[in-house]
């Protein structure tokens, strides 16, 4: 095997990022080295793009980027159990310490020392890349590539979705980036009544819709709540998630709840945020989800699933598919917001 | 309006029934007053026309047969709010006592002195038919009269498949009478991945495949442990409906599940059953919930909806549809066991 | 029986209240009349004395106040079952509609359409008051009635710390007021582990160490969080109950929680708050409870047992008794905060 | 360091035990050695000495027996982090694989290839004794050895009320064994209101007394069922904790609880049991849970802290205390029953 190849890295501050050749990574005693087959751009990879505050106080220059991936392994470290050559795998992105109170309680998702693949270490936008083994996940080999490196986000809508029990229920999903748009999908196929979508990017209007959406509305131009109640017998939802990081969004997500019920936030609103406690939460006994990560590795369980059986058809977001060579052209889309998922080929 | 009406009656004991005129039954101040537009077998009305051990113990003769229905109401008492003359409903079957210590902590179907409709009151195999008002459910006008009939029975199914939260899961159903039948429209519509059913006929093994099972096992010729394994990895199902009331299933379903896993009983045995309690429970940490009736109202939302918004469709499961005057043809079939449910008109 | 009775009345806008002469209630066909044998002081009643926004927009005059009690049974309705003359009744003081989304779904105490003893209808303080039939709350014998009064606020306090499933955690309190000292007791009682408690008042810190608390921070003279980690290994809280209503102590609350964690909120933030829900709520996975009124009737089976077992004991938090004329006393006691729970004697 | 110590050991098959000299075993890369403060022997223990059939199918001579202990760390393996040197530990006993479906999703308590400590390798009746890192639990050092060896049983039995969310409710505990004293010791902890106990030995019927029992019945003397319902006002239980592994304690146990409520089955029925599941269970919409083992390590994390703050009293429970030679008067004791738990001291 030569020794070097190429990758998208993060080789300064400021924006950008640049495609150089690097040496191909070690593979520890707890690691795996990985034949990348497909990524794809998570927002956070565009945040270290753009060099954004949180890039700027979280990143190390120089680093590879990306976390999504999906390949095969060709090095097992000496530790590595019940992985083997030639495993079709993906990855947990969080590293979970091991140590701490959640750790210990069985909450690694939400680590009290957390490090974060293509964050703290060098990422996957690669030919190679190495994966501890606690974040190894083997996939079926039924899956397709491209859909097995989205896993990962989809994870993030599963477990979102997940914290409203929807089945036969009536809901709302404000935010229809990528992420958003599984949630669609996942809450599609676990029995969601109603599926209410709030978006204002009209390419993605379009792509909830495809996603399985039953009512797209631009809270822009028209009343969101008004919306909810004259789709539910004036009843609200039953469950909200905040798929957005939008204030507003968030405010108008608790007034179209219906009391009793319940809201996931995975949306990360840029700053604090002014609300209305009393009458939206307290009085309305509202049960309210914050929801980081994937669940170690129940939720993983479940996309496998979802994605083996066909309960989720992910071809409509994956609305773009470049090579590593070209991974501006995804950023430069990422940015613009008319994209479902984008995919990176090495 | 004429005050004198057909119904099927159970007149006497020993098997059998007669379809026979009777008063049109008063309407209590809090009842109303309900022109049937469909009505449905359920086992229990077989029980009645057949005189069984447990019919024999709570029926009291003459009586009017019969509880799932859809109609219109025609009349109602003067102190019953909120329901209007026109309305297009069905009912609750269970008529909770309202004071016990189930009814006052929110648990009223399992009332510990509960009544029900067609076992201890008059039923609904008849033109006519009172209902009261702790158990009118307003129908959604667009649901078909045949459809609202069944939501009952579907009720049953959606409390059995809820109790296993089968997002994302593998599931067991043994059992594909009409509960079970409706228990795997359910589950497919909830989001269960690989939903595995056990049935010995063969009529009911071909709906089961309609109503979206994805391996039906007859467990007189496979082995029904075997078959899960082999289709899960060697890991069993994370969740199994018991909806046969047969011994052997109910070990066999105990042994398929994953430990960690649960189980929901809503078929009944005859009688007391056998159970390795500390291999197939204990060790293996398995929830073990027995099911009774629907919860008042909120399984009967959920069924509305899944019927509103077409999540469910019960065209294959409605395999006959005859006049209140051929309901011997229902019983008879009924007892062969080769139909899904059967419709009577009045 | 006399036609008069001796009442506590709002009888005009502004602050005050006046005690004066008014007809003993009619008891309803669905209500029963109950000779008042205590009631005790509620913060909803200083609201009403004192005339702020909230009782501008709510209270019409004249209104006899109050809604905690226990009495005896001397009249009851024709269609009152199970309610016999002379039974020692308390009251819960919601008043649900009984057809809403809410309440057909085993959710009365958040009902769309809520009315409320002694807000939308006259209240307690009074020799005699009519309750009606849906609140009525058997007492068990052995109880006082100054305490069978309290246990409408306990509920507040079961309601609250139940949601944090306290057993062998460390917890949180921020609000030692009347409703917060009781949460100290319950969950002391239901086996929290280290429970920490921030007030400021020094006549209430005092009360919360009777009550149980482990550990009393003023937070105006301490860094809540340090006290908090330092007294928990650095973990943190695993829950915290918002009992003051305060905009600070929501956030140092959020901050004192371990990842994972949960809270529960009672207090009622005067107007709309600000909350870095990225960083406390969403990145920490922490789920946050909105809690109002108490379950009818779970939590007043939970209230009676832990009465009637003596397993919280309500002495310490009873600080002052008055009779109907002295009121006014209370009220003023209530207004400087030194004191706990106050009796009122008609 | 002398390579040689006194351990009690199975070395042969075959009823008993002995005490010999043997070499102090090697501190593998991810183990620890601890020097053994105090040991407490369990009924597995006794099942071990006794050779029952379990035993001869599980156990392979020669072997050191026990696993509950509690000790100081004198040598560390070089892979084993967050413990010192010097650091007062106790073991978990289940040793999970680490990568079956169990131990991916939470829940390796359950691990689907489990080895146990003192069952599939050498014990801890011995002056040393090496841990799997994975097994490690840093305890209190507030926390006095022989109780700190406890809470091994300890978490058993907080699994088994913890199933029961007991806090204000009526319940049922079967079998007042060592484990069984935990159970009511936990519940009074975590808020039972009355805790109802049932058990033949008259001194586990004294000891239950002490450990916080309300009543304590005599199953062979008087009706279990009648007696709950006396004290329950004719509801029953909310929640049975079955500790006895008695097959008619676990049909009186069903009988007792309240139509709703739940039980949780720790004791290990010898072959299988015959139960009414239709009407004691299914029609009555009983949860009932199978328990094993304790939780990785949120168990641990609630026995420290119930043990720190004293809110449970190990005191009565230590009947006897005996050096290791003297191992033999333990199991004797153990046979008759005649103690609660039994301390071993190296």
């Amino acid at each position: 095997m030569c020794k070097k190849m190429k990758a998208v890295v993060k080789d300064k501050p400021g924006k950008g990022a640049v495609l150089k050749e690097v040496d191909i990574p070690n593979c520890g005693p707890e690691q795996v080295l990985v034949e990348v087959e497909s990524t794809s751009i998570c927002g956070t990879d565009l945040h270290i793009y753009e060099w954004n505050n949180w890039a700027q106080q979280n990143i190390k220059v120089p680093q590879i980027m990306g976390h999504e991936l999906a390949g095969k392994v060709i090095e097992k470290g000496e530790r590595v159990e019940n992985v083997e050559i030639g495993d079709f795998i993906s990855a947990e992105t969080h590293i979970p310490c091991g140590h701490c109170y959640q750790c210990k309680t069985g909450k690694r998702h939400i680590c009290n020392d957390m490090k974060i693949l293509g964050v703290h270490t060098d990422g996957v936008f690669a030919k190679y890349a190495v994966i501890n083994k606690v974040d190894v996940w083997e996939n079926d080999d039924s899956i397709p590539p491209e859909f097995a490196s989205l896993q990962e986000p989809m994870g993030n809508a599963i477990d979102t979705i997940s914290a409203g029990n929807v089945a036969g229920k009536n809901i709302l999903i404000t935010g229809a980036g990528p992420v958003g748009l599984l949630a669609i999908a996942v809450a599609r196929a676990f029995g969601a009544a109603i599926i209410i979508v709030s978006e204002i990017n009209d390419y993605r209007k379009e792509l909830a819709e495809k996603m399985g959406a039953d009512i797209v509305v631009d809270p822009t131009s028209s009343n969101l709540e008004n919306v909810v109640m004259d789709n539910t017998n004036g009843i609200g939802v039953d469950f909200a998630a905040e798929m957005s990081g939008n204030e507003n969004a968030l405010k108008h997500s608790l007034k179209s709840i219906t009391s009793g019920g319940s809201m996931a936030v995975l949306g990360l609103p840029d700053g604090s945020v002014d609300l209305n406690l009393t009458d939206d939460v307290v009085f309305k006994g509202i049960d309210l989800h914050g929801i980081t990560g994937r669940k170690m590795f129940n939720t993983w369980y479940t996309a496998k699933r979802l994605l083996k059986e066909e309960l989720v058809d992910l071809s409509p977001l994956i609305t773009h598919t470049f090579s590593l060579e070209d991974f501006e052209k995804g950023m430069k889309l990422m940015e613009e917001g008319n994209c479902g998922k984008i995919i990176l080929k090495p």
